[in-house]
């Protein structure tokens, strides 16, 4: 509990190197999570060499700590080795399909968290680049994904060279519903996110935006309405083109 | 990891009670693991009212496990909470889309994954139910859940009653790839799949069920193409309905 508790994604590492037989154990732990029907529908892409690095970089927006990590880990759902096994034993897979895709999605996401608490646990530290899945079509140029497969997130990994303070949540009672959803009115909205709102980071934030409100900053400035049908309209066509989804 | 490394399934469990402060502090547990710019983009609805999980038992297959589980836990993507503290504080949220639905369905997996790591941490048992997308649309109407949600997973959790054997996997060199992608040729599949194959219990799988080889199984009787199809098309429908994807 206390490992889980007390994480925070960190992005400055020192140049101290993975031990490969580590890496590899922590991997394994990866997949020691909960599969659908242990189909085990993931790949782990593990990215050292520095040319393909700075191929990716870009992928990732540019942001420092895809740079500044020894390790890049990109974690793909995968229903191609699966249906590949399907096929070399007579059996005719059927996994070109939105539900494959989502349960191949959760399986990888399931891995990349016992991977992250593995490391964490062995003195690494962490921190998930959300970029992937934005940038997935260049992703599958750069790492050669075959159709049904699709890059999921990616880990930066490494040895902490700071320790950040951990960050705010709103409070548990947030995101618990007793037996059926509780909507949110604003006074309920209020109470939860006000600890958030108070925070000096959080005024600076909005101060330096030029914004009246927290809210504003994610809105206009950090996950804009334009972006996100901007990402979303590419990856419903990346999805189709790995052979997920039919036109 | 030695927690990790151990983890199996448990699908019976005693009537022994969950403390509701330590169902809590489990929850909070999810709430510390990584989520997309700190959005924290799910909900977590605790069912343990009988006649509820009555509703939900048809929708999980009745597997008796989940009708065994003293708490059902369903996790669900949420971008309303998010998108309500927003138009409470004068910004226009803009998270009705795909790439939005796929940054909600990762976090609510971690989350989930942290909740599972910290429950047997506890010396409780769980089980993924992967039906929840399955029936989604069903999910929603029980649950009562709004627009800009949809649930993901759901974690059956209480005291194990037994201790199932560790359950297999392929070796992990089989899903790692170097710096690449390495597809994978009849031979390599061969390799990682022989432990499996070889199993008591695969092979008693493949004469039940009267195949000739147990990837004939999972496509012929457990993940079989027309069922996947159904229930792809039902999910795409759901995706839209609740608001993350235009028609």
């Amino acid at each position: 509990m206390e490992l889980l508790n007390k994480h925070v994604s960190i992005r400055k590492f020192s140049d101290k190197l993975i031990d490969p037989d580590l890496l590899k154990s922590i991997i394994y732990s990866g997949t020691r999570a909960s599969t659908t029907g242990n189909m085990q529908l993931y790949s782990v892409i593990v990215t050292k060499d520095t040319e393909r690095k700075q191929k990716l970089l870009p992928l990732h927006f540019n942001q420092p700590v895809a740079k500044n990590a020894p390790v890049l880990l990109t974690f793909v759902a995968d229903f191609n080795r699966f249906s590949k096994w399907c096929q070399y034993n007579e059996a005719q897979p059927g996994y070109n399909n939105l539900i494959s895709f989502t349960n191949a999605v959760i399986d990888t996401s399931l891995a990349a968290q016992n991977v992250c608490i593995a490391a964490e646990n062995n003195g690494l530290g962490i921190c998930y680049l959300g970029t992937t899945a934005y940038n997935a079509k260049e992703h599958i140029e750069v790492l050669g994904l075959p159709k049904l497969t699709f890059p999921v997130t990616t880990v930066a990994i490494g040895y902490p060279e700071d320790t950040p303070e951990l960050t705010d949540r709103i409070p548990v009672e947030g995101i618990i519903h007793d037996e059926v959803y509780q909507d949110y009115d604003k006074e309920r909205i209020n109470k939860l996110y006000a600890v958030k709102e108070s925070l000096e980071s959080s005024k600076a934030f909005v101060a330096e935006n030029g914004k009246q409100t927290l809210a504003q900053v994610f809105t206009d400035v950090r996950y804009k309405k334009a972006d996100n049908e901007f990402f979303s309209a590419k990856m419903l066509e990346t999805i189709k083109a790995q052979g997920f989804l039919a036109d």
